[in-house]
C-alpha cells in the first residue's frame, strides 16, 4: 500500500510501501483515502524544523487533512455505511479529562494528532475512531472535502473573533489566512484586508475580492489599511503568520478595544507592549487552536455547502499522490494557496 | 483653599493654596470633597516615574477617587440636589466617537483623567462634569464610597473575565488586587488564591479568608497554588503587579482554555511565549483598564451594599488630608492596603 | 411648510401647512429632510388602531425614519457643519436613568419617539437632538439613507440572534422580515427562510435569492422548511409578523437549543405551550425593539456599504411626499416593500 | 433487592422485591446505591399525573438522583475503582446527533433518563453508563452527593441567567428554587428574593439569610419586591412553580432588558401578553432543562465545596429508603425542602 512518511531524521518525507490493514478494532472504521491536504504541519515536518524534529518519533506516516470513503467497520461502531464519505478531526482527544467534559476537547492535554502523533492519512487505507469521523455531503466535492480541516482552523478564528460588521485584518495570506478571508466575507465583515508580503498568494487573496490586499513591506500599506478600516484601525485581527514583528505592528494599528485572534505559531517568544497596546487599549488576545468539536464542522460544512467558489480558489493545485514531491515544493516556493493529492488514483488502476 | 498638588517637575508633591471656585458652568456640578483614596497612579506621580513625568504638566493638583456633597450646580443641569453624597467616574470620555457611542467610553482615545490631564480633587472643592456623577447611597460610609474607583477597576477585572466556579490567581495583592480577591470570592470563584511577596499585603489577603496567599519566592508556591486549583492549574488569572516574570510564571501555570485578565502596565515591553503558552493552550488576555461607563458602577455599588466587610479589612488606613505626606509613605513602605484622605477635617474645623 | 400630520382622532393622515421652523435650541439641529420611509408604525397611526389611538395626541406631524441635511444647528452643538447629510434615531432616550446608563437605552422608560410623542419628520424641515443624528457616508444614496431605522430594527434581531451558520426561518415578509433575510444572509447563515402568505411580498423575498420563500398556508410548507434546515428545523427564528399562530408553529418546527428572537408585536396576549416547546427543548426568547444605540448604526452603515443591492430590492416604491396617500394604499393592499417618500421635491422647486 | 417502582397504573410506588444485577456490559459500571433524592419528577410519577401516565411503561424503578459506590465495572471502561463514590447524570443521550455533538446533549431528542425510560436507581444496586457518571470528592458528604442532579437544575438556571450584581427574583421554593436561592447569593446577585405562598417552604427560604422572602398573595408582596429590587423590578426572574399565573406577574414586575429562566413546567399552555411585556420591554426569555453535560457539574461541585452549610439547609429530611412513603407524603404536604433515602441502611444490616 502506498504512503507518504517521515521515514529519516531528516529534511524530506518519502513514498514508503506499507502492509494492508487488518480489520479495524471496536470503535474504528477504515476508509480508503479519496484525497488529502498539505497542511502547513506536513511541511514542518517535512522541513525537519525545531518543532518537528521534536515531536515525531521516526517512520511515521503524515498527512491529516482528507476525504475518504468506509470500507470497513469496526464490530460495535453504529451509524456508518460501507461508502459513506467521511473526513475526520485529526485530533484525539481522551474524552475523559476537565476539557474534554467541559466543551473544550480541541484543547486536551492528552490529544494525539493523527500523522504527528499516530499514523497519518497519506496513504491509500487509515484507520480512524467513529467518534472523529464527519460524514460529507453529497454536494461536496472531494477535493473541497479534503480541506476540512484547515478550513476549520480558518473558522474557529473568524466564528471566536466574531467579524459581523467589524473591519478585519487579516495577517498573513497562506492558507488558513486566505480561508479565513473568505469566512470573514461571508460572515458580514465590514471590511476585509489581506496582509501579505508573497505576491503568488496576494494575487489568490485578490481573487477572493475582499476590500484591499496589502505588501506590509509597501510605505503606503499602514495609510491604506486605515483608509478601509474607518480611519480608526482594524476592529478584529486574524495572525495567521506568527510573525512577532507584523503582530506589534498589528497591535499597533488596531482600533482600541479590538479583538486580536492568534493562530500562528511564532518561532520564539515575542516581545509585546502589552501596557500601551493591549491594557491601556483594552484589547482581548484569542489564543486559536485546532477546531472546536463539533461546532466548527457545522460551520464549515454550512460554509463550504454556500461558497464553494471561494473554497475552489484557495485550492491553487491538485496532483496526485505519487506527486507529493512536487507538492511540498511548492509550498516551499510559497507558490501556491492550498495543495491537495489525489488518492484516488491508485482505486482507478484497479477498476 | 487647600489642595494636594503636583507642584515641580520633581519626586513629592506639596500642599497648595488654591483660590476659591467659581460658580460651575452649564454640565457642571461642585462638590464638596469629603474623603479621598490615594491611588496607584498619584503614587507613580509621587515618584515622578517615566509615564507620569512625561504626562504631567506641573502644577496639577492631583487625586481622583473621593465621595463629596454637592453644594453647586450649573445651570442647564437636572436630577441633582444640593447635599446629595456623589462619587465620579475620573474619565472625561469625548462622547461622541465611535468607541463612545458603541458603549466603549472607557477606552476613548480622547478621554481627559480627572488629577491627571485636568485639575484632581485632592483639594477642598471640585467642580465635575454632571454625567460622571454617581450618587452613593445612605448604607455606604463616606470611607467606602471614596473608593469607587478602584473598587471599579477590580470589579471590571473579575466581571470581564467571570470567575464563577472557576480556580482563580491574583497576581498582586496590591489594592486593586486585594479588591479583586474579595470581589472574586463574593462572585462564586471555586478558589481564590492572592500571590504576594510583601508580607503586609500578604496579612491583608490572609484577613480576606480566600483560599490560598502565597509568596511566589516559596519554593512551594507553584505546587500549593495547583493543589488549590484542581490539580489543573487557575482557570482565571487576574493580573495586577505588571511584573512579565510573574504574567510567564501564570500563563505556564494556567490551565487550557484560561482567561487571563492584564490589569498590571509593566514597565516596558514583555516577552512572552505565545506560540506554547497563549495558542496551543487556547489562553484569552483581555486587556482591562477603567471602569465601564457605568455597568460596573452599578456592579460597585451592589457589592459595597453587600459586603462593607471586605471593603473595610482593604482600607487600612485613613488619615487627615494634612498628614498626606504620611500616606505616601505608606505606599513608598508597601505596607499598607488602601490608603483614604481625610477632607472633611476642613468643614469640621469651621463648624 | 408642507407636512403630514394625525390631524383627527380616525382613520387616515393629512398634509397639513405648517409655520416655519425657529432656530434650534441648544443641544438640537435643524434639517432638511431629502427622504423618508413609512414605517409599520406611521401605518398603524393611519389606521387608527387599539395601540396608536390610545397612545397618540392629535393633532401630531408622523414619520420618523428619514434622511435630511443639516441647515441650522444649536449654539452649543459642536461635530456638525451645515450642509451635512443625517439620519437620526428616533427613541429619545432619557440619558439617566439605569437603562441608560448601562448600555441599555433603547429600552428606556422615559423614551419619547419621534413622530408618536413629539413631532414627526414627514415634512420639509425637522429639528431633532444632535445625540440623536448619524453622519451618513457619501455612498449610501438617499433612499437608502432614509431606512437605517428599519434596517436596524432588523440588524437589531438578527445580529441578537446570531445566524452565523445557522438555518434561519423569517416569519413574516414586511419591509423588516425582507431586511432581515437580507442581513441574515450577509451575515453567514447556512439556510435562510422567509415564510409570508401574501404574493406581492412573497415575489420580493424571492428576488433576494435565498434558500426558500414559502406560504404558511400550503401543505408542504413545513417539511419544505425541514429539508432546508437539515432535517432538524431551524436553529434561528425571526419572528417579525406578531402572528400568534404563526409563532406557535415556529416554535414546534425550532431545532431544540434554537434562539427565537420576537419583534413583531401581537395585537393581543398569545398563548404559548410554554412547557414542551420552550423549557423541554431548552428555546431561547429575545424579546427585540428599537435599534441598540449606537452599536446597531454602526452594523447598518457597514450592511448599506456593503449590500447596497440588497436595500435596492426591498424599496419597491419611491413616491413625491405630496403622494403620501398612495404610499398608505400600496401599505393598506399589501402590495409593497418599503415605500419611500420623497421630500426633496420642495428644494427642487424652490431650485 | 429491595427497589421502589411503579408497579401499577395508579397513584403510588411500592417496594419490591427485584433479581440481583449480573456484570455490567462493557461501557458499564455497577454501584451500590448510597443515597438518593426524591425528585419533583418521582413525585409526578407517584401521583400518576397526565405526564407521567403517558410516559412511563409500567412496572418501572424509579428514581434518578444518588450517590453510591463502585461495586463493578464493565470489560472496557478504565479510569474507575471499586469503591470510589460517585453520582451520575440521569439523562443517557444518543452521544452521536447535532445537538450532541455541538455541546447541547442536555437537550439531545433521543434522551432516556433514569427512572423514567429506564430502570432507576431507588435500589439497592444500579447499572449506570460510565460516561454519565461523576466523581465524588471526599469533602462531600453523602447526603449532599445524593442532591446533584437537582442542584444542578438549579445551577444550570442560575449560571445561565447571570446573576451577578443583579437584583433576582425567585418564583417558587421548592428544592430547586431553595438551591437557586443559595447559588444566586453565592454568585454574588445584588439581592435574592423568593416568591412562595407554601409556610413550611418560605421558612426554608428565610434559613438561607437571603433578601427577601415574600408570600404573593400579600397585599404588599408586589411593593415589597419593588424595594428590595432597587425601585425598578428583578433584573433575573428564576420561574420554577410552572405557574402561569405568577410568571406573568413576574414579567409585568420584571425591569426591561431582564433575563428570565422557565425551568418550571406549567399543567398547559400559558397566556402571555408577548408584546407589551416581553417584546417592549426586550425581555430574554430562556427554557432551562437538565443540566449541561458537564459543565454543570464542575459548578456544582465548586459550590458544594464552597456552601455545604446551604446544601445542608435544604435538605430537610433524611428517611430510611424503606420509609420512602414517608417521604412521599411530605411531598404531598409541602412539608419539606428535599428528602433524601438512605439505601446504606441494606448495607449496614449485611455488615
Amino acid at each position: 500500500m502506498f504512503a507518504i512518511a517521515k521515514s529519516k531524521a531528516e529534511r524530506g518525507v518519502w513514498s514508503v510501501d506499507e502492509p494492508e490493514l487488518q480489520k479495524p478494532e471496536p470503535g474504528m472504521v477504515m476508509v480508503d483515502v479519496i484525497a488529502a491536504g498539505i497542511c502547513g504541519t506536513d511541511y514542518h515536518i517535512y522541513r525537519w524544523d525545531q518543532w518537528s524534529s521534536g515531536r515525531i518519533r521516526t517512520p511515521m506516516v503524515i498527512g491529516h487533512e482528507f476525504v475518504g470513503r468506509v470500507v470497513a467497520i469496526g464490530d460495535d461502531v453504529t451509524g456508518f455505511e460501507i461508502g459513506e464519505r467521511v473526513s475526520a478531526e485529526c485530533h484525539i482527544a481522551c474524552g475523559t479529562c476537565a476539557l474534554c467534559r467541559s466543551g473544550n476537547a480541541h484543547i486536551c492535554e492528552k490529544t494525539e494528532i493523527i500523522g504527528v502523533d499516530r499514523p497519518g492519512i497519506f496513504r491509500e487505507k487509515a484507520i480512524i475512531p467513529a467518534t472523529n469521523l464527519w460524514k460529507v455531503p453529497d454536494a461536496i466535492p472531494d477535493h473541497h472535502a479534503a480541506v476540512f480541516d484547515p478550513v476549520g482552523n480558518a473558522m474557529h478564528m473568524v466564528a471566536a473573533a466574531d467579524v459581523r460588521a467589524k473591519d478585519t485584518l487579516i495577517v498573513g495570506g497562506g492558507p488558513i489566512g486566505l480561508f479565513a478571508a473568505a469566512i470573514a466575507k461571508a460572515h458580514g465583515a465590514r471590511s476585509v484586508t489581506v496582509q501579505e508580503p508573497n505576491q503568488a498568494r496576494a494575487a489568490i487573496a485578490q481573487s477572493l475580492d475582499i476590500d484591499l490586499v496589502t505588501n506590509p513591506r509597501h510605505e503606503n500599506s499602514r495609510s491604506d489599511i486605515l483608509d478601509v478600516c474607518s480611519g480608526r484601525g482594524p476592529d478584529v485581527v486574524l495572525e495567521v503568520s506568527g510573525n512577532g514583528a507584523a503582530l506589534n505592528a498589528a497591535l499597533d494599528l488596531a482600533a482600541p478595544g479590538a479583538t486580536v485572534a492568534l493562530l500562528g505559531i511564532p518561532g520564539g517568544p515575542v516581545e509585546l507592549d502589552l501596557g500601551g497596546k493591549v491594557v491601556m487599549k483594552g484589547i482581548r488576545l484569542l489564543g486559536i487552536t485546532g477546531r472546536r468539536m463539533y461546532e466548527t464542522w457545522f460551520q464549515v460544512e454550512a460554509f463550504m455547502l454556500k461558497y464553494p467558489e471561494l473554497i475552489e480558489k484557495v485550492i491553487t493545485h491538485r496532483l496526485p499522490a505519487t506527486d507529493f514531491a512536487a507538492g511540498f515544493q511548492l509550498m516551499d516556493d510559497g507558490a501556491c494557496g492550498k495543495v491537495v493529492l489525489d488518492f484516488d488514483i491508485f482505486k482507478q488502476e484497479a477498476a
